[in-house]
């Protein structure tokens, strides 16, 4: 499935995306269970259907089998379903999938092309840090530009997002923890990340973490190294890699981060960034109002969001 | 007020601390709004005086307001309450105040005297960086000393609550967004910490993170500068200094933080340790199997945590 978060005249809801149409999931399962009698399928779709992305996949598998039951059933019931269930694509706004992630956990210096190509030796211990849940916005927003600095630059980022509380995961048995897979651009703030030696700062700006359209779920990717990664700034290529190219894997990943610390289900890992920044480039290319930047990964599908500039705040 | 988290029959609650009892705030108000003849007082109480803590904050003002008068009716009407509303701070588990922050953001180097006799200038920007919620543990708990490390290190540190939604906000302003102020022990497992250019992995292993015992509002405190703050190992100083001597104060970094990032009610900021760590000491004293940590902040409290092995999983 294609998981989205989306919004209907103000509310989110998550639905799974087929074609030009989006199915409310909770509305499907609440109609599916409706028509074969149950007096209770409000608080039943409510338990295993959510229709707020964390909540459904707390519900891990079940939630996962109920909701796909639920999709196939309005797929071949559309006529006679008792709520909206199917919304056209373009009558509502696509959001990231994740609105509320407990934990965005980010990985530097992951792709061996690019390590080598700058003469660093590969690591062996990866290099982390965190944004918060202040920086998610979604694929049909824009990526503010406050203030705060002049130099805002751009990341293309293949990420994953936890399906089930995982914690010491061997490397072997990861995979089995991971709901799904989305796009991401881990933007920063270049001299507000490098100003002090603690990143945080200039990776955690309002609204710098956009992600989306959509997770596609893990049963559907298969495996995550092989897929192509490219980012466009007004459609010139400047990223472009592979996820056959990561030092640190999926797999590694999360066994890694479960060793630390318990991952819980709607945590999102962002795997890293290929070569070809703006602020390593010659010369330097930081991004401006009215830019349009464009992630792309094979399989899952593309990113784009515009920069504007929002005169919110002083320079830091 | 004393603000608590506070465990009982298994069901987390909030209250306030009145010499040896915990007033029920949310049973409280409840009883109170009975008496006065209320058919809706359960979802009043809900609405205004809920029962978790992050959601209490996010009632602002007002539903500080009607804590308030729920425990001085609670006081005066102690014989004809309808609910349990008191509970013997003995009879129940202390929890971390705040149990599930949104973000915990974290300030290094910002004690004045111990910078300036290690040689160094005072900086002019802070360093801030991460913690997530799976550090959070409260009075009562252990620190866990898992295996990824022999490097455990204790670090004092003075801790405030957001109250208010905070997005650039003047210094001048800021104190009004502080719900309140606790006492915070900011774990870290030093050679994590160390061992890449980035300390998130050091600082956000599981339990990292004990606080409380309780949140003294902002309005019982009043000026946060100027609180003596120690911390013994085992009965022994190991630290010392005054919240007089933070670099960056609680109303600076409110404002610089806040003109990065929304601060969301429950959201809770370190404003880092003075000197003393185990780490600077000669010889290197880390902590062991055992041990016990004591963080005492004057007019707040005391945080006393013992160290327990968990072998739980393998070297990081």
């Amino acid at each position: 499935m294609k998981l989205v978060t989306y919004q209907s005249a103000g509310i989110k809801r998550i639905g799974s995306v087929h074609n030009e149409q989006i199915i409310d999931l909770n509305y499907a399962y609440r109609s599916m269970l409706e028509a074969d009698g149950s007096l209770r399928s409000e608080q039943i779709a409510e338990a295993f259907v959510p229709p707020h992305m964390v909540e459904f996949l707390k519900g891990g598998e079940q939630s996962m089998r109920a909701a796909k039951e639920a999709a196939a059933y309005a797929l071949s019931h559309a006529e006679s379903l008792s709520y909206q269930v199917f919304h056209n694509v373009n009558e509502v706004k696509i959001e990231a999938p994740v609105t509320t992630p407990g934990k965005i956990i980010c990985v530097g210096h992951n792709y061996r092309e690019h390590i080598l190509e700058m003469g660093r030796e590969l690591p062996t211990i990866p290099v982390v840090f965190a944004k918060f849940g202040n920086t998610v916005v979604g694929p049909q927003d824009d990526i503010p530009f406050y203030p705060v600095s002049d130099q805002l630059d751009y990341e293309a980022e293949f990420a994953f997002v936890i399906g089930k509380r995982a914690r010491c995961v061997s490397e072997a048995d990861a995979l089995q923890y991971v709901a799904g897979y989305t796009v991401a651009n881990d933007v920063t703030y270049r001299d507000l990340q490098r100003r002090t030696i603690e990143w945080l700062q200039g990776k955690t700006v309002e609204g710098s973490a956009p992600m989306g359209p959509w997770l596609v779920t893990a049963d559907e990717l298969g495996n995550p190294a092989g897929l192509d990664i490219s980012l466009t700034v007004n459609g010139e290529r400047r990223q472009h890699s592979n996820t056959a190219n990561l030092v640190f894997t999926v797999p590694f990943l999360i066994q890694f981060l479960s060793n630390l610390m318990t991952l819980e289900p709607g945590d999102i890992v962002l795997t890293g960034t290929p070569g070809g920044v703006g602020v390593a480039r010659e010369p330097q290319a930081f991004l401006k109002e009215g830019d349009v930047v464009r992630v792309e990964i094979e399989n899952i599908g593309a990113l784009e969001n515009r920069v504007v500039r929002v005169n919110e705040g002083v320079r830091g």
